[in-house]
């Protein structure tokens, strides 16, 4: 393989000169930089990426901070976003940080060090000043982290107030909800609007909201919870749908049957959500297009052109199936 | 943040001194050494990764190409593989090549530029010699490229006659196979597994094999297919767990109950298998000790240290389930 030295003395110019036509940084004349690029093409020359990243101080990757992985919403975002950056040149580095704040600092240590040249990330606990002081472009994904961030979510109290209403207008008399992790904002926006529908009915009080941590596991011990303490419960709104998976696993265990005497609701989407039976019905977000936006705009901001918006609030859409 | 200049400065020797300190490379003399490791600790000095990466022409990063994340398997295997990397220093960077020769080798290429310092593959295309052109530590996992390459695969043609006779024992008297993407190993020896108890059956012909590709869109189509060819199938073997699932939407969707009239296993033990309704009856990989092994496999290549064995085929466990 050519290294630069060849590419060099066969241009009859210095390393430091075809360094600066590499990078396209610093003065190199017209005929000068002709010859570098015509030694380049002759010899089938590729640039030592690790070396270029050091003189940009950049690597063309692209840190990518979820909680994890093997819950199909970020799965799904995650394919998005490898797809985007490939397209846009840059690789993804993987980080799943099980919302555990240490484990978030010495990813966003490793990543700064490794110099990437940008971060996508979905975090409960980071704050904007931690993000600033960074010093690399970061964009907030389905979780926000403050509202001057690049940030792209979706229309969470919309979809929990839809998700709900629908839940009402399918007959249901007393619903209960499975929160999401405490203090992540989703989980927040998406409990009020369940609250907004329903804090007027004479049943409601806060012994219908039960905590599923968005994960499949503390779901099912919730659900067992609800329903024990409230057997006549008749609806269920689920702040993800891997928990109203769990959930209609717990009501299958009961031997209740889903939806003649519990119609339950999901958030999210997921593929997963498709295969299941019955299907759920959920609020969709367009996850796919959350994970290449966000890219998009990512790549926008490390390559210092304006961006049109830096706050996105994706629409939301209620889709019906056979678990309500 | 301190630099390198600053530890020199402090040290009162040369950056070149440093480096060779922090990369343990060329002589230094033990008082200058420990001035060196002094002022890195007073100056809470953290090597630029980047900077050593091209000293070293490493950069702390495991390259990760698999076909597609979304597939419950990979999406597994890759938090097993993360998991135990930060745990040994490396950071992942990851690949979804669709199984497409194309996307592999540019996949390969941009890694060798950023000097990976091993790569962990799972490809139906590459072969031996080209792998061994890439000068670089390579893991093989889930399909094999070469006897002579490390590898890490599971028991795939005796888990296929174990659920193949599993079926049998529980009363099927015509047993098809959806079977997985052709050209691929772990797909040919469970077909293979499959043929060896079936083909001295008086019912047996090809007519009882159909393509499903590993992915639940082609599984749908091939099983209506099956079924429609012969409606007398009352067991299916599937090649991997998401066309088992696929499998089990086509029966409820032509109304045979499963496993009453259809008896449906698959193979992978991803955590979906627990979550449907019926749970799935199958051949359990242990997928995250896959990931494991393989990391630790690619760590000691990488760091020169030696293998206990190049090749491991780990067991396979039947689970039964609900869809027998």
């Amino acid at each position: 393989m050519a290294s630069i030295k060849d590419v060099a003395g066969l241009a009859g110019v210095s390393v430091a000169t075809v360094s600066r036509v590499l990078n396209d940084k610093g003065y190199v004349g017209q005929s000068t930089r002709e010859n570098v690029e015509k030694a380049i093409k002759q010899l089938n020359y590729k640039p030592n990426e690790v070396a270029r990243s050091l003189f940009k101080k950049k690597s063309n990757t692209i840190g990518l901070i979820v909680p994890d992985i093997m819950n199909p919403f970020f799965t799904e975002l995650a394919r998005a976003v490898e797809d985007k950056a490939t397209k846009s040149g840059y690789t993804i580095i993987l980080c799943n940080s099980d919302g555990n704040i240490d484990k978030e600092k010495s990813y966003l240590d490793v990543l700064r060090q490794n110099y990437v040249n940008g971060i996508i990330v979905s975090s409960n606990t980071l704050t904007a000043a931690q993000v600033k002081e960074l010093n690399i472009p970061v964009v907030s994904i389905d979780r926000e982290i403050s509202k001057g961030l690049p940030t792209i979510v979706a229309e969470n109290n919309k979809g929990a107030i839809i998700a709900t209403r629908f839940l009402q207008s399918k007959g249901c008399k007393k619903i209960g909800h499975i929160r999401g992790t405490h203090g992540v904002a989703n989980a927040e926006e998406r409990f009020n609007g369940y609250k907004e529908v329903v804090s007027g009915e004479p049943w409601y009080d806060d012994s219908f909201i039960v905590n599923g941590n968005f994960d499949m596991q503390s779901s099912i011990e919730a659900t067992k919870e609800l329903l024990t303490r409230h057997p006549d419960i008749d609806g269920i709104f689920a702040a993800n749908d891997i928990m109203a998976i769990g959930a209609i696993k717990v009501a299958y265990q009961l031997g209740m049957k889903v939806p003649e005497e519990l119609k339950i609701i999901g958030f999210d989407g997921i593929t997963l959500s498709t295969v299941l039976t019955p299907e759920l019905t959920t609020i969709v977000q367009p996850i796919y297009e959350l994970g290449e936006k966000a890219t998009t705009m990512l790549v926008h901001l490390m390559e210092q052109q304006p961006l049109e918006k830096t706050y996105y609030k994706l629409d939301v859409e209620l889709i019906e199936r056979n678990s309500t």
